[in-house]
């Protein structure tokens, strides 16, 4: 697959050629989840995560050595219309935190050993107002889009995407209202915590983004450029070079989801490779989880994105493959199998 | 406080004299945590995980470094009633598989940088058949307890315990109805994986259980003599001792949690060091949580006991303890606190 793309034609392309798990890969798992030292099914969820793992590994017993958290950060036109409790300018300082070490994803990453990469998309330009126009251009939802798939390394073997960008509940808001229908009312949130007349704001400008293209919102890849924005984009070009790369993926939340909610509808089946993270504080979180078919892992009531959920996620990933891969079996320990 | 028992009133004494969180700490951590660089309570429960940590601990920025898991096994009486799907002598060589690194625990405590110690008590003598008479004399309870207690080392930073016994869901069940009242039908679930005719015989057991003991059931240590086992008093003598020397504990499953539940009726907040690691899939679980107030951090599914659960959960303390004591302040990081 080519790792920079000139238009959305070769995202789609990319999207129509979707890579399968290893059959036999799965199988070898299955079978070797069967025969370990514990009553069957007793490990719950974690023995499905560790075969669904080693399908997209194709290795039954398989060790995660290399897990990446790729960040992305991007301003949004909307935030000018007041829809976040903190200033446009967060975005960019934030970006300076991520790079010194100092925030939130930093010590997830640091205590599950991941590498983490923060790549700002563009600051000093952000997206449009998607209430006056479409929110990028073709070539700059295409760049946005190839900047996040060429930010996976090929030899991970786990991907979080993580965002920040002042203003993004709003644009997932719209992306998720715009793929599964209903208004402002049903996808926004108090996002970093604005107040209520911040709140109604923020269902005003949705509103106001899916009227402005109404008509025009048919197309997955479309209503991405047309209401998203660029770490969004990111984000769905980084999801999707994870298949290609066959590198399983922990979503993060409402806004991350969103992204890969572009992917799923735009082809069934492109988020198998991924498991839900966690279900997160904005309300909106949970009903497209639900939208997109993904149960979470962990349910702890956090809202701050940066991929911080699905970091925190890694080590219940963790906890699996140690599992799947390190147990004994009835045989090997001599213990009757009931 | 002693560390050896010679009776019940020894116990009773410890209870009595339960050490509190340090307050200092506590506003210290309070304070630490609406400075860092993040919106208020956006990292949901990962915030009260620190805080509580810290005030346990008093320090207002901990770190975590030396995590245990003390595995206690023991056999049961009632195992010969056929209310479990595997037979007594896996008790015994599931101890051997953790000896020798083979389970589900010894891969999680890896995982977790935990250290694993493992008792079994006097699994040559099962416990006697609670339906005939007491399961323990006061001398046998009271050894499995003062044996707990004495397996928690105090210079451990975090305790997590577990248990292996075959037919301990059984005796977990009968503790936690003489406790709370209703009888095997609210109780009893099918553990391991007994079938239908298993899951009445264990009902019937419970229920026989509760009627030899009728009206000797008032006090909770008696509870855990009549009723219960070696490993859940060594489990309860754990947590109990946990509390002494201001180590905080995750709770496992159901069986830990009935062990818990006898501390938490003989002394009102005996388990606020405590919190609740994973709601499993024995239904019971999620009830005798609710019984004692807690909320579980995973819902995994999980129902294989051996502190398995609450060895995943480690790593979400290690998650939030990370945040809370690595993040930078808005202050430092330049960042504007909205």
């Amino acid at each position: 697959m080519p790792v920079r793309f000139t238009d959305l034609a070769g995202i789609r392309a990319a999207l129509a050629d979707l890579p399968q798990p290893d059959a036999a890969a799965l199988a070898g798992a299955s079978a070797r989840n069967a025969q370990l030292t514990k009553p069957p099914a007793s490990l719950g969820r974690l023995e499905e995560l560790a075969i669904w793992y080693a399908g997209w590994r194709s290795e039954a017993r398989p060790a995660m050595r290399a897990p990446l958290v790729c960040l992305f950060a991007g301003n949004h036109g909307v935030a000018a219309r007041g829809v976040s409790a903190f200033p446009p300018e967060v975005t960019a300082q934030m970006v300076g935190n991520f790079e010194a070490g100092g925030a939130a994803i930093n010590q997830l990453a640091g205590a599950f050993g991941a590498r983490l990469s923060v790549t700002p998309l563009s600051l000093e330009s952000p997206t449009a107002d998607f209430t006056q126009g479409p929110a990028m251009s073709e070539a700059e939802v295409v760049e946005a889009f190839a900047t996040g798939w060429a930010a996976v390394d090929p030899a991970a073997d786990l991907l979080v995407t993580g965002e920040m960008g002042i203003g993004n509940t709003t644009a997932a808001a719209a992306l998720s209202a715009a793929l599964f229908g209903g208004g402002g009312e049903a996808w926004v949130g108090r996002g970093t915590g604005v107040d209520d007349a911040g709140l109604a704001r923020k269902r005003e400008v949705v509103d106001a983004g899916l009227a402005a293209h109404a008509g025009a919102l048919d197309d997955p890849l479309e209503v991405l450029r047309r209401l998203g924005g660029r770490e969004l984009a990111a984000m769905a070009g980084a999801i999707l070079a994870a298949r290609h790369h066959r590198i399983p993926v922990i979503l993060d939340g409402f806004i991350c989801c969103a992204s890969a909610a572009v992917l799923a509808k735009a082809a069934p089946g492109a988020l198998e490779h991924c498991v839900a993270g966690h279900s997160g504080a904005e309300a909106a979180h949970a009903r497209l989880l639900e939208a997109l078919g993904l149960t979470a892992l962990l349910d702890l009531e956090l809202r701050l994105g940066e991929g911080s959920g699905a970091a925190l996620a890694i080590g219940v990933l963790k906890g699996a493959l140690a599992c799947h891969s390190g147990m004994a079996t009835f045989a090997e320990a001599g213990v009757s199998a009931g």
